[in-house]
């Protein structure tokens, strides 16, 4: 850990790795936060899956085409960012906007109104008010990486908002994360299923 | 296709196949359904994602202790399903109990109640009554497979319930789909939440 001050304002806490999975087992988009030579970007991803428990493992598909591709094959490193419903408007401009865009001296946070932090485990920054972070370092896979632009990364730290995450999952009734559908339309994250286990 | 009827009965329509990622973009729950010589059998998964438009593609964790990943591998071939909620109690019986463990002559269709129908483009079978389908073939990738227990697919065919899924994107309010947390508990798939475009 380079720094032992948690995400998102003092309300954030840790999640234990082997749980970190639970962050997105239920389906978000996420914002790909990265960083190399003093340029930062952040983009967003509805394709993303947790891979493994221990080591806690994630994949995220990242375009040749874009910023984030080239600052997280320089860096080895990423995080990704569960946003609230409340950041909706910038998930979706972070989609349609890219960094490579942008004259000298401007990135995607200001641009779309986030704010970057500094990240406990990795160099790449974390965005700011989201609902959980997964600090990743890439697990080099230069097929994947070439042919399917697949990324697998390790989770080497997790954080989360305890509003919405806390004891391992995700709380009903809190604030929902965003599920894309396509267009300017995201699903909410709906009200909580409980069933009997066998 | 080895068949022209859809799944799910006459309300079945087809997706294109550039079209197929938006069934798995919000981050559904799904069943992996496979077959191989006679035995046949259905997993859940909330470990997927979409990677690519066209040639549409997916990925699926499918664990080294499971029947479907022998099925899966001797085939060449999964069929991803997207359950309705009305289904939650079968889906979360089927990540609970494991097909190897059932006497010759049984599946866990049967032990879940639930009903295998002929896919159009693949061997493996569809589950009736969901909210879409998605039959692949294994691009086979031996280095994921045993690294990380991860397979890729290309879609070959894909169908939707149109009062679910039409004109490319899932409809609001209409029956949810399931977003895994933990335990014996989802989260439905909330309400759209719709933004203007730039």
């Amino acid at each position: 850990m380079k720094s032992p001050s948690p995400p998102g304002g003092p309300q954030a806490v840790a999640v234990e790795l082997p749980r970190a999975y639970r962050l997105l087992n239920h389906g978000p988009t996420v914002l790909v936060s990265s960083a190399h030579a003093g340029r930062a970007n952040v983009m967003a991803a509805a394709w993303n899956m947790a891979l493994d428990y221990t080591p806690a493992k994630v994949c995220v598909v990242i375009d040749k085409a874009t910023l984030t591709r080239a600052l997280v094959e320089a860096s080895g490193e990423f995080v990704l960012n569960v946003p609230a419903r409340s950041q909706a408007a910038a998930v979706l401009a972070a989609g349609q906007r890219s960094g490579r865009a942008l004259p000298a001296g401007q990135d995607k946070f200001g641009l779309l109104g986030l704010v970057a932090e500094p990240s406990a485990a990795v160099a790449a920054p974390r965005v700011a008010g989201c609902l959980a972070w997964l600090e990743c370092r890439v697990i080099d896979e230069p097929h994947n990486q070439q042919a399917y632009d697949l990324f697998i990364g390790e989770v080497l730290a997790a954080w989360a908002d305890p509003r919405a995450f806390a004891q391992g999952r995700w709380l009903p009734g809190a604030e929902p994360s965003l599920h894309y559908i396509a267009g300017g339309s995201f699903f909410e994250t709906g009200p909580a299923l409980n069933l009997p286990t066998a």
